[in-house]
């Protein structure tokens, strides 16, 4: 293996690792159970869920791997705080869309090559990406790999 | 730059990001404030504090950085829970070895080679990083940024 894709390699095994684990602890929860605060006054469980699964919902289309599954997940999990709305998707339906996006993604990283994760992702212009081409599929990479950990945080507060 | 720095280069930069973010949080705490939890019955932020600056700290050997500056912070933030001791490094120790450890880190990265990126951190044997190269020093940076996150996340909790 180039030295190149080591580096790689190593940010997709961490992605894979935090989606593991969330993957796990999630599954191991009942309804009732994802319906409990992570602290008292704080976001639910089901909420961290629905939002994690959204947030990876739209690295399909951030990353030039497709269109958003569940574009009606941003309203319930993203852009409105939790318990400020009466309808939210099922526990089944985030656990459902948990999957389908993860498998997706995992899908596409496969695809991308070494150069491929370092093209723009497309919230950035190709004018600005010229200018920083940081702003990568990569970063996204680790970004979100970032974002999932930090909200793990969260979660493993949870009474038990 | 090589498509290869490009890599390590998002990493080094979202580790900075990620201390920088923890560095102001921190910083801009009284001595009061951080005897908080982040949730009731939880951690205290000077545990949490402390924790990560320790955490940061043993770094320097695993990578091969020197030596731990402050041993002692192990007993106190990693091997025993919060609250169990009664004498803990004042938050003004704490705010001190975590800016001297980070710059002491931070020095350290700028000199690494990428190739040296991929050597073997010092807890993995030589022959087992030989059957298993993905033990390297990069893996230690993506593990260690996810870790702030992480803690991040539960920081982010406490009341303002």
């Amino acid at each position: 293996m180039s030295d190149q894709n080591q580096f790689l390699s190593a940010a997709l095994k961490a992605w894979k690792t935090n989606i593991d684990r969330a993957g796990k602890f999630f599954s191991s929860l009942s309804d009732e159970q994802l319906l409990q605060e992570v602290a008292p006054g704080k976001n639910r469980l089901i909420y961290l869920f629905g939002h994690l699964t959204a947030v990876h919902d739209g690295m399909l289309p951030l990353l030039g791997l497709g269109e958003k599954t569940r574009p009606d997940f941003d309203a319930a999990f993203v852009s409105n705080p939790d318990k400020s709305r009466s309808n939210l998707p099922s526990p089944q339906e985030v656990k459902e869309s948990w999957k389908d996006v993860n498998a997706k993604l995992s899908a596409g990283f496969e695809k991308f090559s070494p150069a491929e994760w370092l093209q723009r992702h497309t919230a950035v212009s190709e004018e600005d990406f010229a200018k920083d081409p940081s702003r990568n599929r990569y970063a996204i990479l680790l970004s979100r790999t970032n974002h999932v950990a930090y909200h793990m945080g969260q979660l493993n507060l949870a009474p038990k």
